[in-house]
């Protein structure tokens, strides 16, 4: 029986009541989405009195959080209400991704609409893992003097990175080389030496997987599931679990690696130091090799695609086997978990009209539970909202929707 | 971001704050153990007064779920205290385990200890559903018979179901043969024909291998560990999962098959409709025939036992190899999961010092966190505590430990 011996009601004084009713609102404001929301209609959904919300309201207009314009018509009696929106201005959310051969660097607001990108391609593998943070830290004091035009100001920065990331530093990315690189640490003092004389903001870390699930649920419209497998095919295989609208991250922050999942226990070596991994078969590498498509990187990638619509018969056929590969994996994980959804992004996306037959026909054969069918909605492409730079950019927001107040000082240009 | 549009402070009233208070206080003392609860040390634990925890104790003592007993020096200055103890009598729980060769039910108390318990071990297979059903509610009332001797009164029947359980119903259970089988309503009209004229008592359903899964967290000794991944050898193989001392149900409640993981994608032909699925490697039968051990049922797992024990070549052989194929799926299910541990329940419980060296060498060789060595303690037997009787009657005392006030009427005989 559980035992969570928290005494019931910690006197909330009303200052903290007040504070979390602003965020309520907030969040409420930023959920009824472009010009739809209305202190009724926010009070409704809420289920504060009409008074307690205009009066919330009324500080996060005062404070800069919130925006209001014209009039609108509910379509019920009474009095038209303006339309309340969250501000295009003000705190914001730094999320950078930095990957095997790109950096990707994303400004989101309050509504987590990017809002500034800056990416660059370009090869990491084989440089110091302090370089490609400093360049990555380049990257972002670039992008924040963009943001900062715009009249944006993150309020942190969120880093996301290809492999086991925890306590602030990469366990082991085998993709990218990196073993025990204390990533936030070096990231951060490249960023503070890039803009002297700034307030420096705080810098967290998360598995890129990770974060591009989480964008994919906040921006994906992924409409009512709530827990889903994310696949994303990069040059590794990496995934994430979303159960109940949360990451699942695992005892030690290490989950949701399916890339590492065994198809065949006697099969190739893999970089992880096992044989026969889903990676082997399903990732990038493998993929163009049993294509016969040469080099890697976006180039292969995109011949790869021309190929496959063009129906060559051996690409094709090489997206049929990873599908199925694919497939055997995921049935399992389904098996084990029992998912709403499995969401396949990265280089999955475009290939979807061929890989997802073969994965579909896996899943249908070997689901236990017959609620897997070809075609039933389940299996899904990624949205292009569900990238890891947005998801971290508004992983940070999250800070400031959950207590605008402690961010009203960066509210106001 | 996360939209959990609930406002803070629903007013809890004073009633619903002592009703909790008091079941935080109740859980406390279940939780000090045997004669080491006392006012001051809950008072400590829980986070109350000292004088506020009197006065619950007070109505605890008097609606009968506690005693008190002689005097205890708690090593500490001041006056001895009296101890505290959940009362022996009272409201309790009854679970009921349906399996495919045997039926157990058994009776908890207050504190979770098992009080009474029932086994008939027979072949459920092949017996239709209702008559199983009506069988086991036999069972049960024959149980309730030497409850009520012991004045302890069961509030609530929990099934514990070999398959797919969702939504009060059996949805399948490929070893029992059985396809959406009403359950619970069987069940319970059944133990109402048993029991002219008494109190009917509300019935729930949950898969067996859930149960065991929480009768280990419970009452397994498994001290910190929060978030494991629990294997049950039977006729199948079942599985389930608690990450962070809940059970992951999944988006239908069908998470855990875990014996419905694919090992060899061409392998033998599944009862599940798949093919090459764990339990096809290391089920019970497969298990058995590789060993060269006729029959079925607990007999011929005990000469299992005997030939291992022995050192038989072919039957230490099988249990390798099926030491193998579990570890082979359960790195997959670690590089997914990343749980604080594995634990091995049924078949292989007494088979652990010939299994999980083979499950140990496959896992360190397959996880990628590095976390797990042989001997690393992370792979654990399971306790003979963590069976799913136990574990449904305890899930029927959640509900009385959160609300004792409840269920006042049959605190007292």
């Amino acid at each position: 029986m559980k035992s969570n011996l928290t005494p019931l009601g910690p006197k909330a004084d009303k200052d903290t009541v007040r504070r979390s009713n602003l965020s309520l609102v907030l969040r409420a404001v930023r959920d009824e989405g472009e010009g739809e929301a209305t202190r009724a209609g926010v009070a409704a959904r809420v289920g504060l009195t009409r008074a307690a919300v205009s009066s919330l309201v009324e500080q996060l207009l005062e404070s800069g959080f919130l925006t209001e314009s014209g009039k609108t018509f509910s379509g019920q009696a009474g009095r038209p209400g303006t339309a309340l929106k969250t501000a295009r201005t003000g705190p914001s959310g730094l999320g950078v991704e930095v990957n095997i051969d790109y950096v990707s660097v994303c400004v989101v607001d309050l509504a987590g609409t990017g809002r500034v990108r800056l990416t660059e391609h370009l090869d990491n593998r084989g440089t110091p893992p302090a370089e490609v943070l400093a360049r990555a830290a380049r990257i972002a004091a670039r992008t924040l003097d963009s943001a900062r035009e715009q009249e944006l100001f993150p309020v942190g920065v969120a880093l996301a990175l290809p492999g086991l990331v925890s306590g602030g530093a990469v366990r082991q990315a085998p993709n990218l080389g990196w073993n025990q690189v204390p990533a936030e640490e070096l990231f951060a003092a490249s960023l503070a030496a890039e803009r002297p004389g700034r307030r420096e903001l705080p810098v967290r870390s998360e598995n890129e997987a990770n974060l591009a699930a989480l964008a994919e649920l906040w921006f994906g419209g992924l409409d009512r599931v709530r827990s889903f497998l994310y696949l994303t095919g990069e040059i590794g295989v990496g995934g994430a679990l979303v159960i109940d609208g949360e990451l699942l991250r695992g005892a030690h922050g290490f989950a949701g690696e399916i890339g590492h999942v065994v198809v065949d226990a006697r099969g190739p070596q893999c970089r992880c130091g096992s044989r026969g991994c889903l990676e082997q078969y399903a990732g990038q590498a493998a993929l163009l090799r049993a294509a016969g498509v040469e080099g890697g990187g976006g180039l292969a990638v995109a011949e790869l695609e021309k190929r496959v619509r063009a129906g060559d018969e051996r690409a094709v056929g090489a997206v049929a086997e990873a599908g199925r590969m694919l497939g055997r994996v995921l049935s399992g994980a389904v098996n084990l978990l029992d998912p709403d959804a499995v969401v396949l992004g990265g280089i999955y996306r475009n290939l979807m009209p061929w890989l997802s037959p073969h994965v579909d026909e896996e899943l249908t054969g070997r689901v236990v539970s017959g609620l897997w069918s070809p075609g039933g909605g389940r299996l899904r492409a990624s949205s292009v909202a569900g990238d890891a730079a947005r998801g971290a950019a508004a992983l940070v927001m999250t800070d400031v929707l959950a207590d605008p107040v402690a961010y009203a000082d960066r509210a106001q240009a």
